[in-house]
């Protein structure tokens, strides 16, 4: 029987909380004779604490060794005035690059229970299902020079570069097309090509990509700034938006926080497919933060990082009996009240992390 | 008695028939005595159409030489294609930048009487007002390089460059502590510095001119992404967002989209003010975009306009009471229910952009 290899990187806030609820996911998966295989190590403001550095080689490599890592969040204001080489986001950046993860999926789902906890109006949101692809090793997060340079007389000039290849775009291009084709079969691309010369680029690739090889899914370019607003305005017009690094990072947040479902939303970031082995290295991760206001307080909602856990089963394991079942152990759970704080309707008892992911175990 | 130089550029889409309703309220002033001189001239597509220029030379020496400038709105897909030099945008760019307008201030109000009409719910917006100062003359817009370059293997590389420079940074939180002194007495300074050196840059300089020189006003530090999700969270937590050129490009627009009243909401670009006359270059324009879907209908909402005119009163000319006055006319023809479509109340006539602009001048 294989054995999938998964490196735990808790990280920082309530990341180790919610990503102890998992570790009992996979033990009972373990029991029932699911080969896993984890190891556990620190990542962020807490592996700086231990070594001085976001992440540790010994980590990368364990990373580079295993089939999935999951990864919790990372950063908090402790860590606010480290040295910027070493600040707690600088793990999960160096992971996603040396990893060759450039491709980020965000699905934003508004579960219709909890569309009441949105902020928009029910009606807007009530059975909203997009995913945003982003693209996650390139553009400005990467891009030299970035740097702050002390002028002549005194005074300082800040720089950050954004860069985009050609097969950058064209592979993040075709995973969108790809998703497209297994959802609603619509992709909306967005930048800002009014402004900027990568956007004018993007563009044109995403274009072409789209004549050659996916003419059958419908296309449209829209600007970032309007796909913001469209997102608050109308959502449900979206299927799949796929857009560059920095856009990614703002529309995927806005897209989650419309669900009114932040504490559940999933994400997976992977790249690209080893062609001898057909394996692809692959990172899966809450969307929410490492909410350091509720950290250690057994108030955090597990379920985006076990659902993230759901998609490595998914995506890296092919185990995909073992993540319906999951999924709906969680819908269960979901619907026998069994909730956080954060999702629960006004007058349920809200219960804490643990609570969640026993109920999960058991329903299971 | 004073003239008043307005230089009005329409543009495209729905500028020319919003603009031509500003002209009745100029007229109506200029009647009762106050001193406007205008000229009209070209911008955007139009302009390209007839100069091959997304500006003539001529309309910049106008601008120059006028007390404000009104600007309609720029842009449709008639000039998706046009060369990036001379797309309709840039000559609205080219203004911001010639006439160093770095300061482009946009509130986000929602009237208590709209608030049926945005996507959130009520609670979350009555009442709302927030100020985004937005970075207008620097970062991603302007840095070079900017380039589409081909590579000897024939793929290609795209490059954009974001610079800020102290003088820039520090003279828009300057803007945004004196307003919020004015105001409700807090800043949200947002940016990415986890990501970004000009973030790190962006925060280090705010923080610095909030202790030497607005210690009394409250300050603080949010993350792009998160400002984001705040806003579209529980947006009443803001005052005054100050943010860069990029970031507030897309903030500004999700904070109008809240409100239900895009097509109400004006805007100043403002630039230094000039030691010797105490004057300051400025242009006002509408939020909104040239929306194409509607031009030539008469179904465009001119208030975003006509309140940027009122904004023009205030700002440019001193002319306080003439402001009240209008903002006041506005007020009551709202309340009446002489609305355009995108604001109408359910079971309510919508009216067209004339009927919109008549009545205002009645109400005077
Ligand atoms: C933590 C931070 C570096 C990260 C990003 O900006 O990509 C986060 O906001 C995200 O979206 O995953
Ligand atoms: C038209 C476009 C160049 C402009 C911008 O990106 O600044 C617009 O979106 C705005 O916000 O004024």
């Amino acid at each position: 029987m294989a054995t999938h290899k998964l490196l735990l990187l808790p990280g920082d806030g309530i990341g180790p909380e919610v990503m102890r609820e998992v570790e009992k996911i996979v033990g009972w998966f373990r029991k029932r004779g699911v080969g896993f295989e984890t190891e556990t190590d620190l990542v962020g403001g807490s592996a700086y604490d231990a070594h001085g550095a976001a992440i540790s080689e010994d980590a990368m490599k364990l990373a580079q060794a295993a089939d999935a890592v999951l990864f919790g969040a990372v950063g908090g204001a402790k860590w606010d005035s480290v040295p910027y080489a070493v600040r707690p986001e600088a793990g999960l950046l160096r992971l996603r690059k040396d990893l060759g993860l450039f491709a980020n999926l965000r699905p934003a789902i508004c579960y219709p229970a909890l569309a009441d906890a949105s902020s928009l109006k029910r009606e807007v949101v009530e059975g909203l299902d997009i995913m945003i692809v982003r693209e996650l090793t390139g553009g400005v997060y990467f891009g030299e020079p970035k740097e702050i340079v002390t002028l002549e007389d005194g005074s300082q000039r800040a720089v950050d570069t954004q860069i985009y290849h050609t097969h950058e775009v064209e592979r993040i291009a075709r995973v969108a097309f790809d998703l497209a084709g297994k959802r609603r079969n619509k992709v909306s691309s967005a930048e800002k090509f009014n402004v900027m010369k990568t956007g004018v680029f993007w563009r044109q690739v995403v274009t072409r990509i789209h004549k050659a090889e996916f003419s059958d899914v419908e296309l449209e370019h829209v600007l970032a700034d309007n796909c913001a607003m469209q997102l608050v305005r109308y959502p449900k017009q979206f299927d799949v938006i796929v857009t560059d690094n920095l856009f990614g990072d703002i529309l995927s947040d806005i897209a989650a926080m419309l669900t009114g479902s932040l504490g559940m939303l999933p994400s997976a970031s992977l790249g690209a497919e080893d062609p001898a082995t057909g394996q692809r290295k692959a990172l899966y991760e809450p969307v929410h933060g490492s909410a350091p206001d509720i950290a250690g307080k057994g108030l955090a909602n597990p379920i985006a990082m076990i659902g993230s856990f759901g998609m490595a089963l998914r995506y890296s394991f092919g185990l995909l009996d073992e993540a319906d079942r999951l999924d709906k152990a969680i819908a269960n759970v979901l619907a026998s009240g069994t909730r956080t704080k954060d999702i629960a309707a006004p007058g349920m008892n809200a219960v804490g992390t643990q609570d969640v992911g026993d109920a999960i175990v058991k329903e299971l």
